[in-house]
């Protein structure tokens, strides 16, 4: 298992790279991973979201408990909607209420699967190798635009604004989701705890039955759809999903809940996420 | 009025400018409208689609006229899905029916608006001045797919594919759309034909409006939804989208229908658009 972590440094330029002991260990990027030979410490640098989608593919229904609880079928294909890159933040951002809509913004919290390779039509094996590792993802939704207009559903408007897609604060690659779980905190109180192994579509099933409508991208992300637990967060409120293994992803509405040191601290201590509130 | 294309070099490089009398005056790009002083001949280029969009939001619902035989009211803020980069393709590209889909492929002519300038919550003012022109979009669909699962429809699947957002052959930068017509040919049977004054928001407010909800970016496109007469495109058939003042994009299912001679004469012959089969 390695990490990977985005930052930007003080003049503004973006570094990717390993994260080990506190310093980063620069590469080319997702798509080239090949050390530079620089080595920075993580205390100079301000995490960002840990790659930078071109597209984020966002299921719906796809863990069978959900499914149940819905009493939906599983779906047969994938079902997704897409998230705009501008949609994208990293951990500690704040999550911004849209000018207009005073309703309901939920959380979702999800895996994410950050692809690696360019990936059309991929076989089960070509997909598990597109896969560049996981992260973690909030997959916000503004929930009283989804059936504000009876004659079509808005799930690219609801969960497309700024902001609404945060995503970190690491990708870990060699991960092994099957013994993982996704635990949610809203303001410290668990809300989601679920099993990643209760999907409907694997990881690798996922990237090969996408990638058969449309091309990934290095650096696309495909976010797993959630299960059971979902609910709004009040204004002010702290987002934190956790996945042992990858780290703490925490977001507020409307307020950014990380310092610089904060961040690099908890980059440092993932096995144990630190809780910032 | 300007014409600008986007075109491929014998090298592989990615030339952007505009077009006079069969040459290309290279610019930097649509966000940075500098001249670089290279003129190049387009018979030595292979035209793209004209922009490449990070996103394209295509809009449902937007024509009073469909809006009537759909019998649904007007919506209040556009209806819109995202269609992906990786859906993009230029003139002359073939359309290509997804591996596993057998259904109905349709087509949708249409007018397209490109982002010239980052825009966030704009004005109308702003609005109309980020915007860098107009182009043609064929919005293809897998009509099948968007009721197939009747829990969730598959709106940015169904018009998602690779291939699907045909956009050219060129953007035109001071059109007026108002008085312009969109005109789509079947095989050379004309199949619709409306006028762009019919819409429900203009582009200014579309701009607008959707600026409230996610960053629009330069060259980010969007496609102002259709009117009457879309239809399917059988195998092999070839959709001709005209607007008058920008030109032909001139797409076929399953083949290529341009080779470069025809393209650039096409781009030189703008006023009177080449029919190509």
């Amino acid at each position: 298992m390695d990490t990977w972590m985005r930052l930007m440094a003080n003049d503004g330029s973006i570094v990717f790279g390993r994260v080990e002991n506190g310093y980063l260990h620069e590469y080319e990027g997702l798509d080239q991973p090949v050390p530079t030979g620089a080595v920075l410490s993580l205390r100079a640098l301000t995490p960002l979201a840990p790659c930078a989608p071109g597209k984020v593919v966002a299921l719906w229904n796809n863990f069978h408990a959900l499914a149940l609880k819905l009493e939906k079928p599983v779906p047969e294909h994938p079902l997704f909607l897409i998230k705009p890159a501008s949609s994208v933040i990293g951990s500690g951002d704040a999550i911004r209420r849209p000018a207009h809509y005073a309703g309901k913004i939920v959380f979702e919290g999800e895996l994410g699967i950050v692809i690696g390779k360019r990936c059309r039509d991929a076989s089960l094996e070509e997909a598990e190798a597109s896969i560049f590792g996981y992260t973690i993802v909030n997959d916000v939704t503004a929930a009283g635009l989804l059936a504000e207009n009876p004659h079509f559903p808005q799930w690219c408007r609801a969960k497309g604004f700024d902001t609404f897609c945060c995503l970190g604060p690491a990708i870990v690659s060699g991960f092994d989701w099957r013994s993982a779980r996704v635990v949610t905190r809203l303001d410290g109180v668990e809300r989601q705890n679920y099993p990643l192994d209760d999907m409907v579509f694997s990881p690798a099933q996922q990237v090969s039955l996408i990638s058969q409508d449309l091309t990934l991208e290095p650096g696309d992300v495909i976010a797993c759809g959630t299960s059971l637990g979902v609910g709004s967060i009040g204004e002010g409120a702290t987002v934190e999903v956790t996945i042992e293994g990858i780290g703490a992803l925490v977001n507020a509405l409307g307020v950014p809940v990380r310092d610089r040191a904060d961040a690099a601290q908890s980059a440092n201590e993932r096995e144990k996420p630190a809780v910032v509130w």
